[in-house]
C-alpha cells in the first residue's frame, strides 16, 4: 500500500471503520443497496450540476471572442438556448431519446413525445422506478444538461451574425428532436449500441452533433461581412480574453461531472475507482491539449496565441470524452495533444475554406470529437474501428441532413442572417438596443 | 425500468453490488445510521459551498449592473457583507435561530445569544450532537450562508448612494438579530411553523425578508440622483453586463445548494429521489422565468432586454423555493414563468412609484418570494392559503419595522447617504480612492 | 438535540432509517468497508475539482490585478503553468512524493522517478491498491490540485516582467521536484512528519513554498521599470478589480476543497464531521481576515482598500490551513484576522525593501503561512513550537535554495527579464502579439 497523506493524520479513522466491522464478518462489507441508489443518484446531481456550469463557460467563452459591439447578444442567446433546452427536453426530448419499452407506433403514442415525468415525491425504495439504480430526476437532471451543452456548442461558431429567433428555433428543433433522436440511437439502446458503438460521454453524441449543427449553420449562413478580403482572412481578435479564459476554466470544470458522471454510477468500490480515473485521465488530456497548443504556436508563429491554447485545452476535453475511463495518464495526455494539434492546424484550415467559425467551435467540437471517437480503439479492447467510423458517418449524415433542412427552412422563410447595416453597427444596438459595456469607449 | 444510458455501459457494476448483498438477506438493504449520518452532513457541506458560491453570484451581477463609477464600492460591500454575516451569525444568530430548548428567559441567558459551537473533534457516534441525523458544523455551514444570502439581497438595491459603514451596520443587526428571529419562527420550529407554515428553502423567510428590507432601505434613502426627472425615468445602464450575465449563472447554480440542500436529508431512497426532483424543477423554473421574460419583452418592446431576461430567471428560482419538491417539471415551468411575467411588469411598475431599485432585486426576491409562497397551495396539499398569506404578512410587517426602525435611527445619526457631490462623482473615488477599472476611458 | 430546520420537514426522512436498522440489531449501524473507499474517494473528488477551480481564481486575481498591457501573457502563464504542473506532476512528482517503501536507491531507480499510474479499470474490493482506504486516481486528483496551487502563487508575484518560458520552466522543476521532494517531508511520511510537524492542508508545505519561490524570484528578478522612484513607491493599480474580486471567490469557495479535503477520510461519523468543521472555520477564518483588513485601512488611511480587503480574505484563508480542525469558530475567526493584519502591515513594508510583489502573493501566502503553520500550537496540543519552527526553517531554506539556483541559473542563461522596451509596451503586444482587450482606449 503507497504511503499517502493519510497515514500520518487519519490512520486511525480509516482503520476505525475496518475495526468495527470485523465482527459483523462478511455481510456488512458490501454495499447495501439503498445506498447504491443514493450514491448513484448523488453521481448524477454532483455531475449534473458541474454540467450546468459548462453553459456559464460556453457563455463565458463566447461572450469573450467576440467583438464588442456583440457581446450582450451573444449573452442573450446563450441564455435564451439553455432555457429552451431545459423546456424542450423535457416537454418532447427526453422520452424520445429513452423510448418506453420499442419503437413502436404505440411506443411513440403511448410516451415517446410526451413530456419528462419524474419520480412521486418521497418515493419508497420499492416504488423507485429505477430502484437499486438511481431516482429518475437525477438521471433527468444530468441528461438534461448534455442536451443544452449540444445546443450551447452552436452558438459560438454562428456568433455576431445570426439573427437571435431563428437561433433559438433552430435550438428548440435540436433539443427536442434532433439531439435526442440521435442520442437514443447510443445512449437509449438504439442500433448503433447494439452494432457495438463506443462513445463513454459523447465525442459523438454531444460535441460531433454540436459541431455539425455548427458547420451546417456556418455554410447556410456564410461568414462575416468583412472576414474574407482578397483571398485574405482578416483577424477579428475577441473582446474580452479574461472572459474567455474564465469560459475555459469553467468548462474544464464542469467536464470532470461531464465524463466522470458518465460512469454512470459510483456505488461500488469499482464504480467510483473508474470515476476517479476519469477525473484525472479528463484532466491530463486538456493539459496535454493546451501544452500542445502552446508548444506549437511557438513554434510556428513564434508568439504562442492565448486563444489556440484555451481551445486547445478544450479540444483535448472532446478529445478524451469518448473514452475517458480505459486509458492510462501518459495515454490520456497523448490523446488530449492530439486535440491540441487538431485546433493549431484546423483553424487556419476552416479560414482558407472562408468557413467562418467565431469561437473555434468546429475544430474542438466536431474534429476533435471524431479523433477521439476513433481514438477509442488505441485503447479499448471492446472498440472496433469499422464501427466507430461507420457510427460517426450515421450521426453526421443524420444531424446535417436534418439541421440543413433545418436551416435552409428557416433561412428561406424568416430569414437566419441580419442586414448588413445590423451587422456592421453590431447585434446589440441593432437587435436588443443595448451594449455589453456601455461606458467603455471603444479605442 | 426505463432504458438509460447505464444500461450498455454499467449494468454489471450497478447489478453486482446486488448480487453481492443477495446472500445477505435483508439486513444490508438498509443503510446503516453511519451512512446516513454522512450522507445528510454531505449534502449539507454540498448544498453549502453551492450556497456560498451565491455571494459571488450576487457580487458580479451587482458589479455588472451598477455604473463603472460605482463598481469597486459595490464589490467592497459584497465582500463586507458577507465576512461580517459570517461573524455575527457565529456570534449570535445561529442559537437565536435554534433556541436551545424554548424561548424562555433562561433559555436566551443560557445560550439563545451565545455563539455557535461545533462538535468536538473526531467526535464518536454516540457524542454526535444530533446523532442519526447531521454534523452540526455542516449544519451552521449550510444556515450560514442562507443568512448571508439574505443581506447581499439588500446590497444591490440601494447600489450607487449607500454609505458604506451604514450599510455595513444594518447588515451585522440584519444577519445577528433580524433575519434569526424571523426564521426561528419557521426553521426553529417557531409559531409560524406549528401553524402550518410551508416555505421549503425560503421565499419568504430569505428572499421576502432581504426584499422587504431592501425596499424600506430605498424608501428612506431615496433614489439616485436623475433617476426620475420631469416624470420619466431616466435610464442608467448597468456598466458590464457580462459580468452581470455571470452573477445570474452563477446563482442558478449556487440554487441547487440552496433548495436541494434545504431537502435536509440525503440519507435514504425517499430523500435523495426528492433532492433530484428538487434539482429538476429548480432548473425548470428558472428556464420558465427566462423564457418569460425573454418572449414578454420582445412583445412589449421588440426587442428582448437581457437584464430582464437574467432577472427572470432569477425570479423564477425564487419563486420556485417555497415549494421547489412537489411541483412537476411542468408546474415548476410555470411557477417560474410567473416569476418572469412579474419581473418585466415590476420593474417599470418600481420606476413608476419612484422607487428606485438598482438591479432589481425587489420584483426578484420581493414580489417573486411572496409569489412563490402563495404558489405552495397549488401543489402541495398540506398549505393552507390563508396561513401562507398569514405568514407573509407577518414576516413582511416584522422586517419592515425592523430594519425600518435600523433605517431610520442609522439615517438620523450617521447618516446613509453619501453627499450629491460623491454621488455625482462616483463612490469609487470619493469613499475608496480607487476605480474597478481605472484604465479603461469613459465612453 | 438542537431544533433545526430537519424538525417540521424531515422528521419522518430522518428518523425511518433508525426506525428500519432497530431490527437490525448493531450489525447494521457500522459503515460497510466499501462505503468508506466511496466515501473517502468521493471526498477527494470533491475537493479535487474545488482545488482546481482554485487554477481559475488564481488566474483570475492575477489578471484582475495586473494592468491591462500584461493581461493576457498572465492568462497564458497561469493556463501553461496548470498543464505543465498535470504533466510533470503525473510524469515525476507525484511518485517523488510517496516514494514506493524507503528512499533507496532502489526505491528511486523501481518508481520514485516513475510516472504516477492509476488503478485498474473496474477494480475489485480485493485488487485496490489502497482498498479500505481510497482509489488511487482519487488521491492523485487531488494531490496534484495542491501541487499545481502552489506554482500559480508564484506566477503573480512575478507578473508583468517575467519571460513566459523561463517562467514555465521553473514551473516544471517545481511541480516535478521541489514540491514534491519537501510535501514527502511531511506528507509522504518523511522526516519532518516524523519530527511531529503539523502542517494539516499545507500553510507552509503549499503556501509558505509558493512563497519563498515567489519572493525568490523576486529578488532576483527585480522590481518594474519605475515602481521604486526616488525613495518612493509609485502605485500601480489592477486594471480590472471585478475579476479580482471573482479571483477572491473562487479561491475562497476551491479552499473548502482545499482544507476540508485533507481530511482525507469521509467514511465515519467522527471524520465527516471534521471535514464540518473544517469547512466552518475555514469560512470563518476567512472572515476574519476580510473584515480587519477592512477596519485596518478605514482607520490607517481613512478609506477602506478594496485590494487589502482581498487579500485579507485570502491571508486569512492561508492562516488556518495548517490547523483548520482543532480551533474554535472564534479562534479560527481570530487566526484569520492575524492574517488580515499581517497584509495590511506587509504589503508596505515590502515596498519599502523594495521587493516588488504584483498581487500581494508573498504578504498572502508566505508570510500568512508561517503565521498559520506557528498558530497550529494555540489550539492543537500536539503541537510543538519549536517543531514547527524547525519545519518552517527546513521547508523554507530548501525551497529558497533550490529555487534560487534554479532562477540564477535561469537568468544566467536564458535571461528571465523581458527587455526594457517589451516591459514598458507590455508582455502582451510584446510577446503575444495580442491583447486582452483590444478595443478598449486607454484612459
Amino acid at each position: 500500500m503507497k504511503l499517502t497523506k493519510l497515514i500520518p493524520l487519519s490512520a486511525t479513522a480509516a482503520l476505525l471503520p475496518l475495526a468495527g466491522f470485523a465482527q459483523d464478518a462478511e455481510v456488512a462489507v458490501a454495499v447495501p443497496t439503498d445506498s447504491v441508489f443514493i450514491l448513484n443518484s448523488l453521481l448524477f446531481l454532483i455531475g449534473g450540476f458541474l454540467v450546468f456550469w459548462m453553459a456559464a463557460g460556453f457563455a463565458m467563452l463566447e461572450a469573450g471572442l467576440v467583438r464588442s459591439k456583440n457581446v450582450a447578444m451573444q449573452l442573450t442567446k446563450n441564455m435564451g438556448l439553455f432555457g429552451l433546452a431545459a423546456i424542450f427536453y423535457y416537454l418532447i426530448g427526453y422520452n424520445l431519446m429513452y423510448p418506453l419499452g420499442t419503437w413502436s407506433v404505440d411506443g411513440v403514442l403511448s410516451g415517446v413525445f410526451g413530456p419528462g415525468v419524474l419520480e412521486a415525491v418521497g418515493v419508497t425504495a420499492e416504488e423507485a422506478d429505477d430502484y437499486g439504480y438511481a431516482a429518475t430526476g437525477s438521471d433527468f437532471f444530468f441528461q438534461l444538461m448534455f442536451c443544452a451543452a449540444t445546443a450551447s456548442i452552436v452558438s459560438g461558431t454562428l456568433a455576431e451574425r445570426i439573427k437571435l429567433w431563428p437561433f433559438l428555433i433552430f435550438t428548440i428543433v435540436l433539443t427536442a428532436v434532433i439531439y435526442p433522436i440521435q442520442a437514443s440511437w447510443k445512449w437509449g439502446g438504439g442500433f448503433l449500441d447494439e452494432a457495438g458503438f463506443l462513445d463513454f460521454a459523447g465525442s459523438t453524441v454531444v460535441h460531433s452533433v454540436g459541431g455539425w449543427a455548427a458547420l451546417t449553420g456556418a455554410l447556410i449562413l456564410g461568414p462575416r461581412i468583412g472576414k474574407y478580403k482578397d483571398g485574405k482572412t482578416i483577424p477579428m481578435m475577441g473582446s474580452n480574453l479574461t472572459l474567455a479564459t474564465l469560459g475555459t476554466f469553467i468548462l474544464w470544470m464542469g467536464w470532470f461531472g461531464f465524463n466522470g458522471g458518465s460512469q454512470l454510477a459510483m456505488g461500488s468500490v469499482g464504480d467510483v475507482a473508474d470515476v476517479s480515473r476519469i477525473f484525472s485521465n479528463t484532466n491530463a488530456a486538456a493539459a496535454g491539449g493546451l501544452i500542445t497548443a502552446l508548444l506549437l504556436t511557438q513554434f510556428l508563429y513564434k508568439k504562442p496565441d492565448l486563444t489556440m491554447v484555451l481551445n486547445g485545452a478544450l479540444a483535448g476535453l472532446v478529445s478524451i470524452t469518448a473514452e475517458p475511463l480505459t486509458p492510462t495518464l501518459g495515454g490520456a495526455t497523448l490523446i488530449g495533444a492530439v486535440g491540441g494539434v487538431i485546433v493549431v492546424f484546423a483553424v487556419p484550415m476552416l479560414d482558407k475554406l472562408k468557413i467562418d467559425d467565431v469561437v473555434g467551435a468546429i475544430p474542438v467540437h466536431l474534429i476533435a470529437g471524431i479523433w477521439g471517437t476513433i481514438a477509442v480503439v488505441f485503447t479499448n479492447p471492446d472498440a472496433s474501428l469499422g464501427t466507430q467510423l461507420y457510427s460517426i458517418v450515421v450521426v453526421g449524415v443524420f444531424t446535417v441532413v436534418a439541421s440543413g433542412i433545418l436551416w435552409f427552412i428557416l433561412a428561406k422563410t424568416v430569414g437566419i442572417r441580419v442586414s448588413e447595416e445590423d451587422e456592421i453597427t453590431g447585434l446589440d444596438q441593432a437587435e436588443l438596443g443595448m451594449e455589453a459595456y456601455p461606458e467603455f469607449a471603444q479605442g
